[in-house]
C-alpha cells in the first residue's frame, strides 16, 4: 500500500477501498504518511467526494485510530446532542440539565469556539471556580451522580480525526460533507453514547448555508450512527439569524440560566424542548414531560448539582465585560432581518471568540440583542449592546456588522421562519 | 492576502486573481505558506484546471521566484529543445551537437531521471571523466568554444519550480497539464533561449497517454513560450514503443555515437533530424543541412569537442554491465507491439534509473532491443537483451516485461505509427 495510489484513486473520481482507507488512517496517525499527502487527498475527497461505504469505513477507521468510551454500567439509558454550530447557540447548557432532570444519562463531550461560531465549554468557563477538564472517572461519576456532565474530550478519542480537522482548517478543505459528517460522527460513536440528536443548522450563521447541504449532511450523519447502532435522529434548525438574545460567553449563560428558571427568548425555550423530546424519545424515555421540568425547576436543581461538581459556584455573579456601547434603530419600521453571521463575526472581534486554538476568549464579551426579525422598532431605539473588556475593538465590531440588519416600512409583511425546518430520521 | 482565501477560490472553481498568483508562488517559496498548503492547491488545480491567463502569471511567477539567465552576448543565436520524457529518448545527446554543427549555440540544461524515463544527465555521466555540474562562467566557455553544452541547470533558476515539482512528486498531483505545462516552460524560458523545440511524447510510455491530452499539453507551452517572447514549436512524437535499439546509460550513448557517425537506428536518425530542422528554423537557420553534418562527421567533431570540455574522454570504453540474460522469441511470426511502459520499468528495476532522488544508479544497466514492432521474429532468437550489475534483479525486471509485446502469425499486417505525428506552432 502506497499513500500516491490512495491519493490517485480519489483523484481519478475512483472508489477507496476498505482496505485503502484503513491503511491511510492509520499511517496519517503514526506520521508516516506527510500532512501535504493528506491536504492532497482532502482536497481530492471535497471535489470529488465519497459513497456512503466509504465514508463508513473512514468513520470506522478514525474511530479504531484512538479509545472507545463505555457508559452501559450506568443505571439511566444515555442521551446525547450535537450541534453543527451557529450564532448564540447555548441549547447544550439548558438542554443537559433538563434532559437528565427527564431520567436520561447526558454525556456532552463538548469543544471550543473557533472562529465565528461559539463553544460551548468557553460559554461555561465564564462561571467563577467552573472546570473543563475531567478524567474519565471524574467524568463518570459526575454523569452517575447529577445525571448530567458537560465537559472536554480526552485526547484518546479519535485521534486521526483530531489530527485531520486541524490539518483541514489550514488547507480549505473544511467544507467536504463526508469529512465533515465523518469527524463528528467518529467522536460521537467513540464516546459510547446509546442514542444521538443531531442539531444540524442551516443559514448564514452555520457550516451548511442551504437547506440541501444540511440535508446531505444531516443524512449522512444519521446513516453513520444507525450503522454503528446509534439511534440517531437530526432536526435541522434555522441559523439565518442569531438563536435567542444574547451571543457571547457568560451573556448566553445568563440566558440560559433565565430559560432554565422557566424564563427565556422563545426561540431558545421551543429548541431546548424540541432537542429533549426527541433525546428522550430516542432514550427510550417518550413520557417525560420537559415541559414540566422546566417549570418546576428539577431541571434548574440539575444545573446546579452539575455545575457545583465539577467545581463552579452556581450563585457565583457571571463576569461583565468593563465597556459597552449601543447601535440604534437608524428608522421606524418591522425589522426584517438580522444576520447571523454578521452577529457572530462581531461577537468574535469582540472578544468572545479566538482566531487560533491558543488564544484566550473574554467571559463578558459579545452581543446584547435588543430587537429581532419580526419586531416593530423605533428610530433611535437600542438595537445592539457590544460587550468588550477592548474598546478599540468597537470599531472592527461594527463594521462586521454594516448591511447585517433590515428595517421595513412599518406594517411590511414578515413571515418568520420555523425553528426547527426539518426532521431526518 | 491569505492561503485559505486562494485554495478556497480555485476549490470553488474560481479564476485566480494575477495578485493572489504572484502572492502565493513568492509565499511558498519563502516558505510563508506551508507543504500541505500548497499540496491542497496542486490538487485544486488539478481537477479544477487553470485558464491560459492564469498559466501564464503562474508561469511568470515562477520565473520571478529566481535568477534569469542572458545569452545575447553570444555571436550565434540559440536553439533550445526539451522531451517531456519518454523511454529510450537518447535524442538529446546526438541532437545538441548536430545543431551546434549547424551555426546555432545549444544550451541544454538537463536533469536527471526519475521513475521510468531515463535522465540525459544520467546517460552522460557514464562517460569516464564527465562531468554535469558547472558553473554558468563553465558553462557559457563550453557553449561559446563548442557550440552546445549539456549540463546541470543551476538552483538559482526558478526555485519555486523545484520546491513545488518535489512537492507534486510525493502528493499525487504531477499528471495537471497546467503545472507540467508551467513547470517546464518556467526553466526555458528562465534560462534565456531565443528559440524553443518541445518534443512532447504520446504513449504508453509517456506522462501524456492520449494524443488528445499530448495536444492539450502542445499548446500551452506554445502558448506560454510566444507570450514570453521565445520563438516556440512542439512536436508530437510517438512513445508507444522505446526509441531506437537501447534503454540505460552508457547502452544509449553507445547508439547515440552511432547516429553521430551516420548509422544508428532510423527512428532514432528520423526524430534527430526532425527536431534539428524545427530547431535551425526556429534559430533563424533553414537553410542550414543537418543530414550533412552527420553525414560528413561534422555534429561528431562538435560532440567530441564537447565531451571533452566537460571534462570527458571520447575515446574511452564505455562501462559494460557485469552480467546479461537474453529473453527470446516463443513464437515466429511479425512483432506487432513492443510496449515502452513496460520497458522501461524493467530498465529501471535492473538499475538504470533510480526511486529517489538521492539513489545511484548503475552505468551499464539496461535493455538492448533486437526486434521492433513490425520486425519479423524467429522462434528461439534473441528479443531483448536484459544488462546489470545486480543478476538477483533479473526476476524483477523479467515481471515488467510479461505482455508487453505481441507476435502475431506470419503475414500480419502491422501498421506502423509515424515518428513524428503531429506539429503544433
Amino acid at each position: 500500500m502506497d499513500v500516491i495510489s490512495v491519493i490517485r484513486t480519489k483523484r481519478d473520481r475512483g472508489e477507496l477501498s476498505p482496505e485503502q482507507i484503513d491503511w491511510v488512517i492509520d499511517a496519517y496517525t503514526r506520521g508516516e504518511v506527510a500532512d501535504e499527502q493528506m491536504s492532497a487527498l482532502a482536497m481530492a475527497i471535497l471535489l470529488n467526494g465519497m459513497n456512503r461505504t466509504e465514508i463508513a469505513r473512514w468513520t470506522a477507521a478514525m474511530i479504531a485510530s484512538g479509545e472507545r468510551m463505555d457508559f452501559s454500567a450506568l443505571s439511566r439509558p444515555t442521551a446525547d446532542k450535537h450541534s453543527t454550530g451557529g450564532v448564540g447557540d447555548k441549547i447544550t447548557l439548558p438542554l443537559a440539565p433538563l434532559v437528565a432532570a427527564c431520567g436520561a444519562a447526558v454525556p456532552q463531550l463538548s469543544g471550543r469556539g473557533l472562529g465565528h461560531t461559539g463553544g460551548t465549554l468557553d460559554k461555561l468557563e465564564s462561571i467563577p471556580g467552573w472546570r473543563a477538564l475531567l478524567s474519565n472517572e471524574e467524568m463518570l461519576h459526575v454523569l452517575d451522580t447529577t445525571g448530567a456532565v458537560i465537559c472536554a474530550a480526552g485526547d484518546g478519542l479519535a485521534p486521526a480525526d483530531k489530527k485531520l480537522y486541524a490539518l483541514r482548517d489550514v488547507t480549505g478543505t473544511v467544507e467536504a460533507i463526508p469529512l465533515i459528517a465523518s469527524s463528528i460522527m467518529s467522536k460521537k460513536i467513540a464516546e459510547g453514547t446509546g442514542s444521538l440528536v443531531l442539531d444540524v443548522k442551516v443559514g448564514t450563521g452555520a457550516f451548511m448555508k442551504t437547506i440541501e447541504d444540511a440535508r446531505e449532511l444531516a443524512a449522512t450523519m444519521v446513516g453513520l450512527g444507525t450503522d454503528h447502532g446509534v439511534k440517531t435522529v437530526a432536526l435541522l434548525t434555522d441559523m439565518a439569524t442569531p438563536l435567542g438574545l444574547t451571543a457571547g460567553n457568560a451573556l448566553e449563560v445568563r440566558e440560559s440560566v433565565e430559560v432554565l428558571a422557566g424564563g427565556g427568548p422563545a426561540d431558545v425555550v421551543e429548541l431546548t424542548l424540541a432537542l429533549a423530546r426527541e433525546m428522550l424519545d430516542a432514550a427510550g424515555l417518550p413520557d417525560a414531560d420537559p415541559a414540566k421540568a422546566l417549570a418546576d425547576g428539577s431541571a434548574m436543581d440539575v444545573w446546579r448539582r452539575m455545575i457545583a461538581a465539577q467545581g463552579g459556584d452556581p450563585d457565583a455573579a457571571l463576569p461583565v465585560a468593563r465597556e459597552r456601547q449601543t447601535i440604534t434603530a437608524p428608522a421606524s419600521g418591522v425589522l426584517t432581518r438580522l444576520d447571523a453571521y454578521g452577529v457572530g463575526v462581531a461577537a468574535w472581534r469582540l472578544g468572545a471568540g479566538r482566531a487560533r486554538k491558543e488564544d484566550p476568549v473574554q467571559a463578558g464579551a459579545g452581543i446584547e440583542i435588543h430587537a429581532k426579525p419580526g419586531d416593530r422598532v423605533t428610530e433611535g431605539q437600542p438595537l445592539l449592546t457590544l460587550h468588550t473588556d477592548t474598546p478599540e475593538k468597537f470599531a472592527y465590531a461594527t463594521e462586521a456588522l454594516e448591511g447585517t440588519y433590515d428595517i421595513g416600512a412599518a406594517g411590511t409583511a414578515y413571515e418568520a421562519t420555523p425553528v426547527v425546518r426539518e426532521r431526518i430520521a
